[in-house]
């Protein structure tokens, strides 16, 4: 048995013990590991920070894509950018209304390695109405034009290949992709964490140059950095927290572990701390 | 520089670098340390766990008395079980209303520590309103009659001093020692570790069979097991989500860092897994 350390920042972090590794390669991107660990089940590590755990994806994949769904009262076209491990996409093609998903990952070896090793997220990919691009995100979105009800930003940390996923001149090409009622919605990072939560401010005030609304939110995601976590929606038109988007938080379709109505709403309540 | 490991179950844990070591003693009870750390400033380990930091000590403190000094409509007469480090009897003593707090705290050394290490929260207990006893809670509640509009109980882990603070015998013990409206308040560890999530299940069976209104509720506390953590408010007559308590949320007179208004309401407001 060995200990795997997720850093945090680095003076602090989660130690887990692991079983074995079942899994260790380098693609042009990064480094991809799986490893079998005592307390979360399989875990994908990039880099060796942690990504996906078996035991609580759910957290941050519901959290990521159902608020936004069930804000927008039509999302018949999704485009998720990142998402390699296809947590986000199954989540997305479990409403019934969507009729289109388009992913663009840029790294394809994460999902390839995920579909051996997370079959049960990546089942989502054999949907008909999913579409797996691997390339560049951000160039492919510059492409497109009204396009998409809600677009989803699932992103590593903001070093490396994701950093440009966390810049203004990107959500200003997603805005431009969005149809004129679309919603866009992004991981944030954890704002216990200094320096990430200075992240959550830059992103704050950039989305709030482009876009009418923007709600700010958390989960508990007990495996990522300090255990809190946040995401940001910007939409141009419709707030998560109307009375039509309550109404369809409660009739929610898509089968949840985390998520539900009463946290829709709850989720945008946030400790005073944290735009302090 | 070294690392502490806080165990959160045998085969995970939080890590964070020390300085050094402040203090280190033995009492009848507890091996107490106070460390120096990079990320979380001072920290308090109670037989190696991590009980307090300087830099999140204000979630636990100020989560476990507000909500229910917000829902009592006249919190005059509170006590406190635990709670040595006098950072809950800060925050109750910044309520204007509170006229008088007993707090019974088992390990005297615990607060002679925390005086000199944590001075910042223990200028409370110079209060006059202010009543500290060195002793058992478990037998001070047993001789205790309609005496309290809100106890507290702000304990240790269900394990050594600790564990008589989660049986049921005891939750009978405090709704006697409450007056008839009395609102009784515990911590009650981390929904995320399995065993832990045993015992919410097991305080939440017990206090509904003693108590009209049982409210469970939520905090992201970095620095405990899996960053997520519950209390439960159990009432004989005022429930937390009224028009009432969430109007004495909204003008709180106890200035906060993590608790407002909005999360007031919203902590109620628990993840699908939770009860599941």
């Amino acid at each position: 048995m060995t200990w795997h350390l997720d850093y945090h920042t680095p003076t602090r972090g989660l130690t887990f013990a692991c079983d074995q590794v079942l899994y260790t390669e380098t693609s042009n991107y990064q480094k991809i590991e799986i490893v079998q660990s005592q307390d979360f089940g399989k875990v994908m590590l990039l880099d060796g920070v942690l990504m996906v755990t078996e035991k609580d994806e759910f957290v941050y994949h519901e959290m990521l894509s159902l608020p936004s769904l069930n804000t927008h009262p039509n999302p018949r076209k999704v485009l998720i950018i990142g998402g390699g491990d296809c947590g986000t996409l199954s989540r997305v093609l479990s409403h019934p209304g969507v009729e289109h998903v388009i992913q663009v990952e840029i790294d394809e070896m994460v999902s390839r390695v995920a579909r051996l090793h997370f079959p049960q997220l990546c089942m989502a990919a054999d949907d008909p109405r999913a579409e797996l691009i691997f390339g560049d995100g951000i160039a492919f979105v510059k492409d497109q034009v009204e396009a998409y009800d809600v677009i989803l930003i699932d992103s590593t940390d903001p070093v490396g290949p994701a950093e440009g996923l966390f810049r203004k001149a990107f959500f200003g090409d997603c805005l431009k992709a969005l149809k004129s009622d679309g919603i866009l919605c992004l991981q944030s990072e954890s704002p216990w964490i200094e320096n990430l939560r200075d992240v959550i401010h830059i992103v704050n005030e950039d989305l709030k140059s482009l876009f009418e609304v923007v709600m700010p939110y958390t989960a508990a995601i007990q495996t990522y950095q300090a255990g809190l976590w946040m995401f940001q929606m910007a939409s141009r038109k419709y707030h998560p927290l109307s009375y039509q988007a309550l109404t369809r938080a409660q009739y929610c379709p898509v089968p949840c572990k985390y998520y539900n109505a009463e946290l829709h709403m709850a989720a945008f309540s946030l400790p005073g701390f944290v735009f302090a």
